[in-house]
């Protein structure tokens, strides 16, 4: 068989194992032939892609970013060549193809199913907010990452009774600031799904220096937003070149507790950090049980689904019920992680 | 109400993060009072507790250990306070007991249940080998740490031609090898569940060399053994007192290798590194839910129980179920680590 | 003998590590008691100390931050207190003081010593600047964090055919852009002492581009500023509240070189996290080394000095001689970064 | 220009960041050509090298382990091409040849200069122990892998109640032992450079036992013995092919230190983990700058030398000197780490 392998959407610790697994699993058993598209989904469209056997993966496990490179969709010319599919695969000669990439990528990977590509998708977002899947690999990353920032900021606060407020990524569901204010033991979290009332902040924090406990620390994830009226937010600033630039959420919320504490109140936005580098072991594993079990699938006919974690099982989802809806954080999940607003 | 809390069986990374989230649910929440028994069950036994208020549980999130200390179990005497239980309660005045550990320390908490204490379990190992839930905390730590050495002995394997074998923790279950030899990319993975053919191996580092690959990584859990009749292994060396030293299996299949091989074949044995230090973020969250749940079960009244990881969700599982049965790898996720044996 | 000590200025890994070196030098090989004055030079002021004894340090080698707390100077009330230094060393009844900080704490223990206090400092600053030291602790630590920040931030630039600007700390001096820089990989560093003209930046991105290479990481230090009539710089954005609010030069940047090369060009401005947390192996033996020479100058009566390494050696350098230059980044070590101003 | 380079001897964190230099600066700057011979002295022999360009060093700064390979050197060949020098420079046609390594590839470097070919050594060793040079890249890493090893290893033996002893690398010189014992905090280091007396560690554990402290951790470099008559050690285990297998330091102490005290001690063996793997940001810069202060060396026919550290500064030392004498641990070192011995 002759399997093709794309990466497309914002890069995510975890690409290349996915690759590699996918590669070890189709050459080594079933010995498939895999073929890279580079640059997403610009390479399918253009016939561009190289031949990957193992000499290619070798020690791309622990590396982060993504060795095929990644791109923009660029719809209209997307939507033309799925009109004419059969073209598309007749010019690289593909079997079936496997799409690892984010809500974007497996909308169009589902958009190719329906005009008959033979797609199997793997989903892939450091946000975690794919429906169908319990969890997908990049996140495990950005939430170690945030939370080592937080352990670090701790005792910067402690040392000069300082409030810190740190933005993580995050712009429609708040899982990374969920789980790494929980892990670095943030005292305030606020997500994109509640908005908060920042008086709430500021009662918590005072009663924390009532407790003698001189320092805070809050994790905003770069969608959340204050409730209607608590707070001036969304209005930019202007910049040097006459713009109007908008602040992230962090920085203001920063400027907004100092101005009602009268405490030092700093902003840190750790910002590209958290989706770089080597991934986490947990990321690793779940990366490479992903690309085994798309190539399973593809050698079982289970076309037009994606992989998805249940438990601790690997099972194939339909990418029709993957993309319909974000995956957003439930009122429980909030609830047991203490936080504020 | 007043909670006790103890800690008991080997140390593993999130056992105060289990501490500090019961203290913080117990008291913010519900106005609780929590103590901590000393030592384990010792503690218990003894009526030796100390209250646990927020400030004794500040700044415990990220340390490693336990703040409570641990201990064996004195099984005769452990056996006689359960046959007075209602006295046992009595004696520190609890009205309820969150036991936080293994299979051993669970197997004591349904004792106690049994007896008519009100238990609320917390599972705990770095195995990840207890039944009824996806994972336990500790063992993403663990992996971790087995990975990341991996990493950096791939370099030096790699650069003097050299096979490594790893040995991790696991001595009934291989959880640990089987996910951080996927992690870190090892080329053989021997496993406690599935008897080993040196031989096979061998075949595997021999191919290697032969597509030019001048080295090979293999992961062996520490409880993993040869096949019958393939190895000499299980007879002990002679030491300078005169004492017969069992050698673990990694040092044993280093030199079989060696010998086999004639190549340079090197054993590491990463022992007690795996289960100190700080927690992982992933272990982090796990463990302060499970405490946040354990919490919510006791005003429940939901006794007899431990917490459990399903999918994404905290439930509560029978202790009686927990502790029959050891959680071993099964065989479709040995055939996904493309192991060799 | 009875020896103060405090801790003053911003903190910075290591502190802690002193502070228990001197403990544990002075309590268990002279019997000295050793005294801990709180928040800095304010609670030698007011006579706020604890003794700190073997049990007291217990622990603390690699935990960021200082358990003394820090605090800033005061300076009137500070100089009335050095015109009646006698009073003040009765106050507490010190033989001898130990003020570990920066470029003003250590400043105010020259206007100790010359008082008459006897005093021996320890330098300390993330920014590495303090002349009569080759080193001082806390600037490692710093330097990896920043380091670990582009490691990560290189695999996304790349994925994703970007620019990065990363804004590390040094206002003045550009010891932690240069090394940074340099362990990074970064292919720009832009320091305080020397002004950078963005095109010289622009040109090194287009020819990287040309070269096929689809990425930039500059590294620049927050105090680093464009040659006069390079770039408009200086004039600050106004914000919501209508205050005038100053872009660092990280963002500044990252907009110029967007606007010019018509790439993206994204900032991160990595802030408080590189002065938090455990401190490196490094910066835990020079802090240790530190402190236990401190003590043995106090023995010999060696004061209005502080520590200093020079090569592999601590020597004690005039308390005079350290503050009065600024140690900055010298020319050759700016053309070994390869730098591209 | 052509310029050789070689690496040789045992594999070291910073080996790819002076090839990346050397090639960076004389490439951009010089605009010479760089070729690398293949596995060390091997590749020179053979006249096995390849051009190294810019792309050819891309990506390689943070991998450990070398991209040229590495292999023991072959006395009589290498003493029989020694002889014919000028033959040996004509076949791969090069003009100056700088080799990287430890002892024995700069002996080999002597040898080589002394017989005519322009040589510019760097040194290069974990241990750290090269006369001539304040610090050799490699050791700052694997001093900082040992003490995260302790930092981990004291919550487990504080858990347990236990003594760990932790075997670190240097057979000859104490300097890891000495600086990650006392960045890890450990009770005890024994260096090769004093024979230990095991009563004396006996006492220490007990003493602090006896204040509370009820674990202890003992640092322990490979080469380092007991004084004569204090402990059988020496005689090695016969293995289950009826061979004398000597036991290590570290588990000998273990043993020793259990059956005296009556405590569990368990010994943990770290061995290659402290030489693979990326580079601390130290190292890094350290290679950097002996790379790009090589190629200047080059340039200005500054031959038989090595680059060494002294202070802040890259200074050239000669080979002749760096040979004559390893560097070990000075007796004020120890007094320092207040070791117990």
């Amino acid at each position: 068989m002759r399997i093709g392998i794309l990466t497309a959407g914002g890069d995510c610790p975890g690409l290349n194992a996915v690759i590699r697994s996918v590669v070890h699993r189709a050459v080594t058993n079933y010995g498939d032939e895999v073929i890279g598209f580079e640059d997403g989904y610009a390479g399918l469209l253009d016939g561009r892609y190289r031949t990957l056997d193992l000499n290619a993966v070798s020690g791309i496990l622990s590396r982060g970013g993504t060795i095929l490179g990644s791109s923009r969709l660029e719809r209209a010319r997307f939507r033309a060549a799925c009109d004419n599919a059969k073209e598309l695969i007749e010019k690289s000669g593909f079997d079936a193809l496997i799409p690892i990439g984010g809500e974007g990528t497996l909308t169009a990977a589902k958009m190719l199913s329906d005009a008959g590509v033979p797609v199997v998708g793997v989903p892939k977002t450091i946000d975690n907010d794919i429906s169908s899947t319990d969890r997908t690999f990049g996140f495990d990353t950005a939430v170690g990452v945030a939370t080592e920032a937080m352990d670090r900021l701790k005792t910067t606060a402690e040392s000069h009774q300082r409030v810190m407020v740190v933005e993580v990524m995050g712009r429609h569901a708040g899982w990374i600031a969920l789980e790494s204010g929980m892990a670095g033991g943030a005292h305030g979290i606020c997500l994109p799904e509640r908005p908060f009332d920042p008086a709430d902040l500021v009662k918590m924090v005072e009663e924390r220096f009532a407790r003698g406990k001189k320092f805070a620390v809050i994790c905003v994830a770069e969608g959340a937003h204050p409730a209607d009226g608590t707070m001036n937010y969304g209005k930019g600033a202007i910049d040097q070149f006459g713009h109007e630039r908008f602040q992230g959420i962090g920085t203001a919320l920063a400027f907004e507790l100092e101005s009602r504490l009268g405490k030092e109140a700093k902003p840190v936005i750790l910002g590209h950090v958290q989706r770089g580098g080597t991934p986490t072991a947990y990321d690793r594993v779940l990366a490479t049980r992903f690309g085994w079990h798309a190539v399973e699938a593809v050698h079982r006919g289970d076309f037009g689904h994606m992989t998805a974690l249940r438990g601790t099982d690997i099972v194939m989802a339909p990418l029709a019920e993957a993309v319909t809806e974000l995956k957003t954080v439930p009122k429980d999940r909030m609830d047991e992680a203490e936080s504020v607003f």
